[in-house]
C-alpha cells in the first residue's frame, strides 16, 4: 500500500495499460526499479487535502515536477530536472492495487467514457502532443510510420484534421484496425519518396527513422514518438540539406483526450488485444511484447 | 570560358570567398568534380535576353531548379530533386575569372556595398535562412556553438533581434571580433546546460551536436548548420524524452542579406582572413583550413 505525501490521493486501480516504453524499461531502457505501469484508470479512495474527490474515477498525468528548479519556473513541469515520472522515474507505478499521485496530477473521468475507454486517456494524450508542437493542415500529405499500439492512436488523433493521411502497416491486423477508422494503409515499399509533409516516427525501433527519413519532402518535418535503448547512426548532413525538422515528443493534454472520448471522436476498444489480472502481470507483459500485438490490459 | 545556356548570364569573378563546405567537398563530402566556389560578387559581361543587365555588379542565387519536378512544382526550388548547385553540384563555380548563371539568380548590388562586403552575401544569407525557419524572440536565451566564418555571421545576424545571445569560441581572435560586435562570448566548459531556447550548431563538425544538446532546454531548438561526410550518432530517446526540435538549415535570401549589408546593420570586413588572387587557390584553401581561420578571399 502506497504511503501518501502532502497533497496525494491514493487511487485503487480499474485498469492499466502496457506501453512499449514499460517493454523497454524492462530490457534496461532506463535504470528504473520498482512498480512500471503509467497508463490507467482508477478511483479515488482517500484524498485528505480533497475529500469531495474521494470515489471519483480519474486519470493522472503521470509526470511529479519539483516546483522549483529552472524548468519548473519556466512554466515546463513537465520537464522538471527532478521530476518523479510514474512507473518509469523514481516512483512506484500502476501495475499495482493502489498507487498514489498528487491530487493536482488527477483528472476526473466523465461518466460516459467506459473503463477500457479512459485507460487510454494517457497514450492519446501523447497523441496530441503532436498537435501541440506542429501545426498540420487540411491539405497535408501526413505519414505515421508505426501501425502499433501508439502509431494507432497517432492515426485516429490526425485523421481529424483532416490531412491526407497514410499509415506504414507490417500486419494484417493493423491494416484491418486502421480501416475501421477510414485511415489508409500502406506498405513500407509503396511509401513515396520526399513527399510528405510530416511524418511521425512511432514505431518503437531505431528502424523507423531511415523511413521517415525517405518519406518527408525538403523542409518537411518528422516527428519522432519512440523511445528505446541506445544511439542510432544518424545522416546530419542530410538534414541540414533537405532542411528537415526533427520534433522529439512526450507527453500530452489529458483533458483534450478525456473530450476526444468524451465526444466519440476516438474509438480506442477496438485496440483491445487481451484482458490479464495483476496476477499474470509477467504473462501479459509477454504477450504484449509479442510482434503486432495491440493493447494489453491489466486489472486487480 | 563558360558556355551559356539559353536565359544565362556570364559574369567576370570580382571577389570569392572561401566556405567550409569548399573544404569539406576537397574532403569528398559530395562526389563533385568540378571548379569549386559558391560565394562570390562580380560583374555581367554577357547577358543575351537582358542588356540591361551588362556591367552590373552582381550576387547569385547558387540553386539551379529544374522547374519542372515535384519539389520545384510545390514552390521549393532550392530542393529541386534534379537541382544544379554553384561550385557544389552539377555546375562549376566560382573559383574561376569567369562563371554562367542564370539570370533569374542573380541579385544587382547596391553601389554603397563595396566588393569585400558584397562577397559575404551568400553565407550572410544562410545565416538569415535561421530567422526564416525559426522564430526568435527578444528575451530568448540563445547560444551559436561555433565562432568560425559562419557562426561569426550567425552572431551578426541573431545579435539584431535583441536576444540574449552567447557564442562559444574556441579562439581569442574569435572572441575579439565578436566584441566588435558587441555579442558576447563564452568558453565551451561555461556554458549552462538546459537552459538556452536556441542553439544554432555551425562549428563545421560533428563534435557540436552533443554540446548543443547538452544545451539546450527540454522543449528547444537546435539549429543544424553544418554539413561534413558521414553520420554521427544520435541518442534519439533524448531527443524525444526532451522534446528537442532539431531544424536544418541551408540556404537563405540573398536579397534580404543584401538590405542588411546596405543598412550597415552588419559588417562583415573585419572577418576577412587574407587576399589571394585565383591562381594561388590551392595555397588559399590550406590557409583558410587552418584552425581557427576566418574569411579567405580569392580575386582574378
Amino acid at each position: 500500500m502506497p504511503l501518501l505525501g502532502p497533497g496525494e490521493a491514493l487511487v485503487r486501480l480499474l485498469q492499466a495499460g502496457i506501453c512499449a516504453t514499460d517493454l523497454e524499461l524492462v530490457r534496461g531502457y532506463l535504470p528504473f526499479r520498482g512498480t512500471l505501469g503509467h497508463e490507467f484508470v482508477g478511483v479515488v479512495v482517500e484524498a485528505a487535502d480533497a475529500p469531495a474527490m474521494v470515489g471519483l474515477r480519474v486519470v493522472g498525468q503521470i509526470n511529479l515536477p519539483c516546483g522549483d528548479c529552472f524548468q519548473c519556473r519556466c512554466g515546463r513541469p513537465n520537464h522538471c530536472d527532478r521530476r518523479q515520472v510514474l512507473g518509469i522515474r523514481g516512483r512506484d507505478g500502476a501495475f499495482a492495487d493502489y498507487l498514489s499521485l498528487p491530487m493536482v496530477n488527477l483528472h476526473p473521468v466523465p461518466d460516459s467514457i467506459p473503463d477500457e475507454a479512459a485507460v487510454f486517456t494517457e497514450p492519446l494524450a501523447a497523441a496530441l502532443a503532436i498537435l501541440q508542437q506542429v501545426a498540420i493542415h487540411p491539405d497535408d500529405r501526413v505519414l505515421v510510420v508505426g501501425a502499433g499500439r501508439l502509431g494507432q492512436l497517432i492515426a485516429r488523433v490526425l485523421r481529424l484534421t483532416g490531412c491526407d493521411l497514410s499509415v506504414v502497416v507490417r500486419h494484417q491486423r493493423q491494416r484491418e484496425l486502421l480501416a475501421m477508422a477510414n485511415v489508409a494503409s500502406i506498405a513500407e515499399d509503396a511509401v513515396a519518396e520526399r513527399r510528405s509533409e510530416l511524418v511521425v516516427e512511432a514505431t518503437g525501433s531505431p528502424s523507423g527513422l531511415a523511413l521517415a527519413k525517405r518519406a518527408v519532402r525538403p523542409r518537411g518535418t518528422i516527428v519522432l514518438k519512440s523511445t528505446y535503448k541506445g544511439c542510432i547512426e544518424v545522416d546530419i548532413s542530410a538534414l541540414v540539406v533537405d532542411e528537415i525538422r526533427l520534433v522529439g515528443s512526450r507527453c500530452g493534454p489529458l483533458p483534450a483526450a478525456l473530450r476526444l472520448l468524451e465526444r466519440g471522436l476516438v474509438d480506442p476498444l477496438p485496440l483491445i488485444e487481451a484482458h490479464f489480472p495483476l496476477q499474470q502481470g509477467v504473462e501479459a507483459l509477454r504477450r504484449a511484447a509479442e510482434p503486432g500485438r495491440l493493447k494489453v490490459l491489466l486489472h486487480p
